[in-house]
């Protein structure tokens, strides 16, 4: 513990150095003031759905779900074919979206579970450029009556609807808080900032996007931050009965596949076709979302000056582990013919949609093999606002605007993932390191002692393990995966899960 | 060898049944009386190439080999996604076009390694009902000067250029035939009858097409069966230096991709990438080849009567074993994403480019994925002429006229693959019998006790073993590629290679 509370002090330092920092050059750099004319800054959508596999879009591959919304956004903007959360779960993703850092560096999960008040997060910093800002939906990273790790209107946000300590609610439907059993049984009361009131039958996909109209159209003559962070798709599995029963039927009339409805994967059985009405159900309002908001800004003449991104936290939920698969554990998707899914390191778990719409710069209906993981977020949106980067908060997040601007060479070419808690009771993962150069990706299973590389532009279905077949390559990529856990300090659990001792590794 | 005689001589009485039946059947059954119009019987001209793979023409997904004749056979006729020869190797493949019949029905290899006289071929069919018909070049059928096992002109053909024992040539430049050395340091004398004299330079692949034009043209007034069986591109590796120049500098144009030259397969290697100028080189003579039999026939104007068949006999040259791989082995091409090639009971090594164009009958430019199999030639050229079927003869044929006719619901379900005489210290392969029910495939690596179950649907490229996942559909095939082999009294290896006990399967 020594070392991580010497981390957090480092952060209390940069908070307060970067932050400043910000505030100081802001003014004085903006490209409106050095260039004269009051160019106004663009506004920004960022919509974060929740646990959105890599082909639940119609323009990601999907024949069962349609999105015929977020198709035309592709079609208006860049869609990302190799798009990664920093994570393949929900908290750590949404810490490195905040931060523009590697999860690890942070030592979530496993250390910490949560996003610390110093932090100095993208809202912060947009805010303090004098952007409104709005968050709506699931945070997650607070703990309740912690103002060491609060709720999102003490992390940059003008306003909060929904969010809290919440990764899930307790239904989609009105009242969507309440007490929650987990699937160990336990009781847990949901409680929703703002969401408390509401008409009964209310579907939550659609109240968020209610309110996120309604800032949109408040906040129409300045700029404008709204994070919108959808509690769908994630479980409980509930939709819309008309959208069910119109899926329902589609599936009748769609061509049976003969392949297996589930494969093993690990300790446990990863689902292989995309057959679920009611998740198909719940992405239709999603969609739904999404074409709300794009008919907004198009009626309040903002189309033109709002940037708009698209994305998931992790990888679809698809596999269930040794507890899970006694039938406790509703799966909702298959991301095939990516490897297993959310929680796991293989593509699966990772790979997201993306979708980023910037008005006069992407070019419209294009696809990008660039590699773009969530802590690059940061960057990104601070450099689109024409606003100064702050290199010591958002440490390992890269801008990915020249790649918006068509420049796909400058991309990223390395990234990592450290997944120190595996749950081979729930979603059937273990602990697993971790990197990709270009195409290569080098897995460290290393409770195990087992190495697994795959070659991403050959075998994105994660096959056929080149570890044998390239020796020279496999430990070069291993040699640069330990120094990265020593440079960030990676959590590494030991011993059994449940019987962990905590330490970094060194 | 008891019961191997008595299938001989249950053959020798086939031999006379069959053909005396087809003899006396064949005025009175033929459409052409039945129906009173004097309709001219088609012509059929049948290219087999010589370990081409499914991968090896540009209308199959190469980037590098540049096939446009053989593309535009494609446009004008059908193109088969899923069409299999009888065996992952040359002589059994062989021996079942010419049949009808499973290799593993008369133990080949293993028991036997030639076709014997007896057997009543297609090729003997057709002339009974009166076709002139051809053979040029790879025969690999015979055993020198033994009439138990004759060459070609006597088993049906009108004429013989080429074919032999030979399995191979010395050179596919002039003169080609002559002494040759084994891999293993033997030398032996490669006769090619009809090909003794020749030009300086002159390439093989020319020259018998050049024989097969010449025959065309001598025959344009009455129906002939021409059997163009190329020796390319097999090895030696061998291509017209202009046509090898190109390909050096296209690969030098071609994006370089990522991905390993050679993975591991089993015991030995696989070939990953399509790269090898010079077999790229032998490709563009066999498209050569296809576009000058093509003109002829619209000069003659034969080509609304002549049915042009084009396939291979095996999978491409991509694997290595264990002797094989320390340099003396040049391997052509790769299958991928077909896995491994020749020799293999993968797909990479039985699955084969085919492509049908009868005229009037296939619809132009399509494509289909019903299941053919090199055994199926037989009844489905008799029934395209209009002749009666001998299924005494052709036991294992299936005639796909109808998926011809469009009708792909009536393809084939089922068929079995066995290899028995592995060569892990060649191409890399072990002993292994194969059944495939639809889109399922099962496996089964006899001398390792092990199963491997596959659905090629979802997985093309088999690395996603379903064997624990489903193993009632595990069980379900197992038992019926045993009954299958006992059926067919398969030839069941015993012990190690080199120090087997030969038996039947029981």
């Amino acid at each position: 513990m020594e070392k991580s509370r010497r981390e957090l002090n480092r952060r209390q330092f940069l908070k307060k150095t970067a932050g400043g920092v910000a505030s100081l050059t802001l003014l004085g750099s903006l490209p409106t003031r050095v260039w004269g004319a009051p160019k106004r800054l663009p506004n920004f959508v960022f919509i974060l759905i929740d646990d959105l596999g890599w082909r639940d879009l119609s323009c990601y591959g999907s024949t069962l779900y349609e999105t015929p919304a977020i198709d035309e956004l592709a079609q208006q903007g860049v869609l990302f074919r190799q798009a990664y959360a920093s994570f393949p779960r929900c908290v750590p993703s949404r810490y490195s979206i905040m931060t523009g850092k590697y999860p690890a560096r942070y030592g979530v999960p496993g250390l910490h579970s949560d996003l610390p008040a110093e932090e100095f997060t993208v809202a912060e910093a947009l805010k303090q450029a004098g952007y409104a800002t709005f968050f709506a939906g699931k945070w997650h990273l607070a703990k309740e009556n912690d103002p060491e790790y609060p709720y999102p209107d003490k992390q940059g946000f003008d306003v909060n609807i929904g969010g809290s300590s919440a990764g899930s609610v307790v239904s989609h439907f009105f009242p969507y808080g309440g007490v929650k059993k987990t699937l160990r049984g336990k009781k847990r009361v949901i409680k929703l900032p703002g969401l408390e009131k509401g008409k009964p039958g209310e579907y939550l996909t659609d109240r968020l996007t209610d309110a996120t109209v309604k800032f949109i159209r408040q906040h129409r003559d300045k700029p404008f931050f709204v994070y919108l962070s959808h509690y769908a798709v994630h479980v409980p599995l509930q939709a819309k009965k008309p959208y069910v029963d119109r899926y329902v039927h589609k599936l009748e009339l769609l061509p049976k596949p003969s392949w297996p409805p589930y494969i093993r994967e690990g300790v446990g059985w990863t689902k292989m076709l995309q057959d679920n009405p009611v998740y198909a159900g719940m992405i239709q309002s999603v969609d739904d979302s999404v074409a709300r908001i794009m008919q907004t800004l198009r009626e309040l003449g903002l189309e033109n000056n709002t940037i708009i991104i698209f994305t998931s936290d992790n990888g679809g939920l698809s596999t269930r582990g040794t507890r899970a698969y006694k039938g406790k554990h509703a799966l909702a998707t298959s991301n095939f013919p990516l490897r297993a899914g959310k929680g796991w390191c293989y593509e699966g778990g990772i790979r997201v949609p993306l979708i980023v719409k910037w008005p006069g710069v992407t070019k419209p209906g294009t696809d990008t093999d660039a590699i773009v993981l969530g802590a690059d977020f940061y960057p990104t949106i601070l450099q689109m606002a024409g606003l100064p980067l702050i290199p010591k908060q958002h440490l390992d997040g890269i801008s990915f605007v020249p790649v918006l601007r068509g420049e796909e060479a400058t991309a990223r070419h390395v990234a990592f993932w450290h997944s120190p808690v595996g749950r081979p009771w729930s979603t059937g993962d273990e602990n697993a390191s971790v990197i990709r150069v270009d195409d290569y990706k080098l897995i460290d299973w290393y409770d195990k002692g087992k190495l697994e590389l795959y070659n991403l532009d050959m075998d994105p279905g994660e096959r056929i393990d080149l570890s044998d077949s390239m020796p020279e390559k496999r430990d070069e990529l291993y040699r640069k995966l330990k120094a990265w856990r020593k440079e960030v300090g990676a959590y590494m659990a030991k011993g059994k899960a449940g019987k962990r001792k905590k330490r970094r590794a060194e």
